[in-house]
C-alpha cells in the first residue's frame, strides 16, 4: 500500500483518503500509554554501580549494574513502606533499602530482612527486562510473559566502528505521539528549521508513503541537485550535483530511524562515490506529557574526524532544539487552552496520521 | 428602584432586603464566565506588527495589526496542529504558522498551505471581532452573531484632550466578581485605604443605590465639606470648603466607571467652580481565577500637567495596589481554604450584591 | 495484650497475626483526618499580639493572645468577604477585618461593623477552643462539644526545671500517618540512623508491644550493655556496662512519647546511679500531606548545662532530618508514581500496624 502524496491536486482533507469512518482513531496526548514494546531507558554508560531514578510510563523505575556488569530495572519503591530504592545502596548486586535495610537480589526477591533475620518468603519488587544494546539499554515495561530480546529494534550500526556518530540528548515537555509526527512529518522543514534542513527543493520532491509490517516508511528521491548543506559541507561536495535518496521510518512507538543516501556521479580523485548517513530517533514516554529523548547521527565515512563531529553535532542540535521548542509551545497549548480543538489534516500528514494510527491501535489493544 | 442605604437602621441580613429566595443567586469565582460582552484586549498601541499572546475567558487569543492599521484577534492555535501561531511571523497581512507555513488572513480563512501548494478549501483559524476605541482594543468572544459594536461602551472622555488622564494596568490574580464588588463597594475605603480615599465623612455620606438598565449605579452628595486630599490637592482648593457629586456604575462585566464632582462656592480669582474627575476601571478575566486590569483616573483641568499628573498617578496607584494585594489574598483563601464558606452580607453590600445578581443572571442564560 | 516480637521465627505477614480481615483496615496518606484531638498549634511564645496564620487540618486559622494574655484562635477567613483575618490589626482584645472594618471578639463574635454603624446580631467567625500547656499551646479542630481540656495530653516535665529540655522543629511535607509508623517503629535505626541511635545490640534487644487504652506501646530492656553514644557521651559514663530500659508511645494521632532509662551499678563517687531521658514528639497535620512538627528531647541530669544542651541539639537535629529527609522522599513517590501500590508489612511492623489501625478506627467513626 504506497501512495504517492508529492503535491496532491485535491484539497479534501486526509480522512477522505484513507479508510472510511477513521476519524478519532489517531493517538493524542490523551491516549494510554503503550505498554508491550522495548523502549530505551538510558545510555549504557549511565548505569553503573550508582543507582538512577528514572520515571518510565509514569512508573518510577531504579537502573543498576551489578559487579557482573549486567544491567538491572525494577520499581524504584521498596514494596514494604514505599521508600524510593535509588535512595539507597548497592552491596554486590544487591540494593538496600535505606529505610529498613530490605535487600533485593538482582531478580527483585527480597534476600535478607533484618529485622526479622531472614528474608520473608514473599517479599519482592517489581523488575523490568533490560537489555544492553551498543549505546543504550532497552527495557520491557509491558506483560512480562510477552518480553522478547528479538524484538529489540536493529540499530547495530551505532555500534559499528566504520560509522562516524554524534548523539545527543532532551527531556521534552510533550507527548510521544507529537514527536513521532513530527519526525515523519518533513513539511515543516522550511519554516520550522530554514536554516539547516528546510531546502526548498527537498519539500518539493517526490515522495511515497506505505506501511510495512506495523511500521510506516516515506521514501524520496531527489535527482541531480545541489546538496543540502548539512550533508555536503562535512563531505567537502557542495561544488557538485548529486542524486539523493532518503527514508524515514516510524518504527515502533520508541524508534524513528531515517537515512540518507547521497550519490556523486562524478566524484573527484579518491572520494566516494556514495555518502551515506543514518539519523537515529530513539524516544520513551516518562508520562504522557514528557520524553527521554536521545539522537544520533551516523556517517559512513570519516568516523572519528573531529571537526566533521563537530559540525554535525552543532547542526543536528540547533535543528531538535527547534523542534523541542515547537514541540513544548504546542504540548502547552493542548494542556492549558480553554477551548477544545480537534485538529484539522490534509493530504500531507497521511504518513503521521498512518503512525499515529497504528500508535491508537496497539493502545486499544492492550486496554482492550 | 432606588434605595438610600445609609447607615441602615435594621441589622437583617441583605438577603431579606432584596427579593425572597435570592440568595445564592449571585455571581462568584466559580460561576461561568459572561462571554457576550466587549472586553478590553489591549491597549492600542500594544497591538502592533509583532504578534501578541493573550488569554481572554480562558481562550489563547493571539492580537496583530494589518498594514493597513486595522487590530486582529484570532485563537492562538494553528486549527492544523496547534501550534501557538504567536510564535509564527506576519508576513503582509497575513499571519503565518510557524510549523507548517500555513497562511491565515485577518478573516482567520487559510489562504496557503506549502505542503499543498495551496489553500486547503475549509481551512481556517476563529476569529474575533476587535474593535479600537481610544487607548483600547475591545474584543467579542462570544456568539458571532451577537457582536454588535454599537454595544461597546462609552469611554470618550479618554480621548478627548480637553481631560487630563493618568493611567496604569495589573495582571491580577483575583476573579472579575470580586473585582466588581471591590469597586462599586466604598465602604472598604476608610480600612483598606486609610491614607489616600478612605475619608470618614465620605464613608459617613448619604448614598443611593438603583439599578438603570442592567447597570448598578450608587450616587452620594456630601456638602459643605474639606475636599479630599487626592482631589483637592492638585486643584490647589484644600482650604476651600466643597460641595461633592459622585458617581460609580457597574457597567457591564467589562467595565466599571465613577465619576466625582467638586464644586467651590467662592473660587479665588480666575479658577473654576467646578472641578470634574472621572475614573475608568476596565477588566478582562484571563481565567476565572485571573484578571487583565486597565485603570484611568482623568480631569477635565489642566490636561498635560506633569506635576499633577504626577501626583495623580502615584496617589491612584498606591490606592490601586491595595485592593490588588487584598482581592488575591482573598481569592487564595478561597481556592485553598479547606472549608467552604457562603459569605455573608449586609445592608451595605446591597450594591455589590446588585451587580453579582446581574451577572449570574447573564452568565445563566448564556448557559441555559 | 502483649506480644513479644523479638527475631520472629515465622515469616508470615503481619496481618495474619493479627485479627482476621484487617488488612486495609490501617490509615495512610488518603484516611480522613482525625478532628476529634487536641493538636499542637504553635510554641506559646509564637503567639502574641501580632496576628499569626498557620493551617491546621486543612482549615486556614488565624492566632493571636488577649491584652491579658489568652491565646485566641479563630478562622483565618471572615465571614463576610472571605479576607483573610491575620493580615488584619489587633485593636485591643478585637481582630480587625482589613478590609471593611469589621470587629470580631476573642469569642468570635462580630461587635462592630463599621459601615451599619453596629454590629449585625448573627454575625460572627468560627473560634477554636485553644490552651496553652508549658512550651506548647493545645488546639482542638473538632466538635466543639466534645472539646475538654482534661484530654489534653500530659508533657508535664516540658516545663519542670528539674529536666534540661532542648527542642527543634521541622515542616515536614508528610503524612501524619507515616511519621506515627516511623516514631513507633525502631527496625529502621541502624539504616537510617547510622551514626546516631541505630546500634546494632538494640535493634536486636528484646521487644514487647501492647495496647492500653488506645495508645501503642512497645517497651525494651537491655541489661550490661555498653551505652549509645547519644546517651552515654552526655553522661560521661562510656567507660560503664548499663542496664537500660525504654518505651515508645503513640498517645494520641498528635503526639508520641519516649522514654529511655539507663542504670549503672557502679556509679563513679557522687555521680548518679540512673540517668533518664524523655522525648517527645508532637505534631499536627497541615493537610493530608503536611505536618507541622515539635520535637523536646529532656533529660533528668544538669538541665542548663550549654554543653550537654548543645550536643544533644546536633546529635537529634541530625537524627530527625534523617526522618525528615525519608519521610518526604516516600511521601512524594506515594503521590506521584503512575502504579499504585499496597505496602507489604511483617511481623517487625505490628506496633506501626496496630497505631494505624487506631488512627483508622478513630477517623471511621468520625467519618461514618
Amino acid at each position: 500500500m504506497a501512495t504517492t502524496l508529492d503535491r496532491p491536486s485535491s484539497d479534501n482533507a486526509i480522512f477522505a483518503a484513507m479508510e472510511p469512518h477513521d476519524s478519532g482513531n489517531f493517538a493524542n496526548n490523551n491516549t494510554p500509554l503503550i505498554r508491550n514494546c522495548w523502549y530505551a531507558a538510558a545510555r549504557t554508560h549511565e548505569i553503573d554501580r550508582t543507582p538512577l531514578a528514572r520515571k518510565f510510563l509514569g512508573v518510577d523505575v531504579v537502573l543498576y549494574r551489578t559487579e557482573g556488569g549486567e544491567p538491572v530495572a525494577m520499581r524504584n519503591r521498596c514494596p514494604h513502606r514505599s521508600f524510593p530504592l535509588a535512595r539507597g545502596t548497592l552491596v554486590g548486586d544487591r540494593l538496600v533499602c535505606g529505610y529498613h535495610g530490605m535487600e533485593f537480589g538482582a531478580d527483585g526477591a527480597c534476600a535478607h530482612l533484618p529485622a526479622m533475620g531472614h528474608a520473608p518468603a514473599t517479599a519482592s519488587v517489581r523488575t523490568f527486562p533490560i537489555v544492553d544494546r551498543g549505546p543504550l539499554a532497552w527495557i520491557w515495561m509491558g506483560a512480562p510473559d510477552l518480553a522478547n530480546e528479538a524484538l529489540i529494534p536493529d540499530t547495530h550500526w551505532l555500534s559499528d566502528p566504520a560509522w562516524g556518530t554524534v548523539s545527543g540528548d532532551f527531556h521534552i515537555l510533550c507527548d510521544y505521539v507529537s514527536m513521532h509526527e513530527n519526525l515523519i512529518d518533513q513539511t515543516h522543514f522550511p519554516f520550522l528549521h530554514p536554516d539547516t534542513v528546510g531546502t526548498p527543493e527537498y519539500a518539493r520532491s517526490k515522495l511515497t508513503a506505505s506501511t510495512e509490517n506495523g511500521q510506516v516508511v516515506i521514501r524520496r528521491e531527489l535527482r541531480d541537485a545541489p546538496p543540502p548543506g548539512v550533508y555536503g559541507k562535512p563531505a567537502n561536495i557542495m561544488h557538485k550535483k548529486v542524486d539523493r535518496t532518503s527514508e524515514a521510518r516510524f518504527v515502533s512507538p520508541a524508534l524513528h530511524t531515517a537515512y540518507a543516501r547521497v550519490a556523486v556521479g562524478d566524484p573527484d580523485p579518491g572520494e566516494p562515490g556514495l555518502y551515506r548517513y543514518n539519523i537515529t530517533h530513539v524516544f520513551t514516554p516518562e508520562t504522557n506529557n514528557s520524553i527521554h529523548y536521545w539522537w544520533f547521527n551516523s556517517r559512513d565515512y570519516r568516523p572519528g574526524d573531529a571537526a566533521i563531529d563537530r559540525f554535525m553535532l552543532e547542526a543536528h542540535t540547533q535543528a531538535y532544539s527547534e523542534d523541542v521548542e515547537a514541540l513544548q509551545w504546542i504540548n502547552e497549548v493542548v494542556r492549558t487552552d480553554g477551548e477544545e480543538q480537534f485538529d484539522l489534516s490534509f493530504a500531507p500528514d497521511k504518513p503521521g496520521l498512518m503512525a499515529r494510527r497504528i500508535m491508537h491501535r496497539l493502545a486499544m489493544a492492550e486496554a482492550g
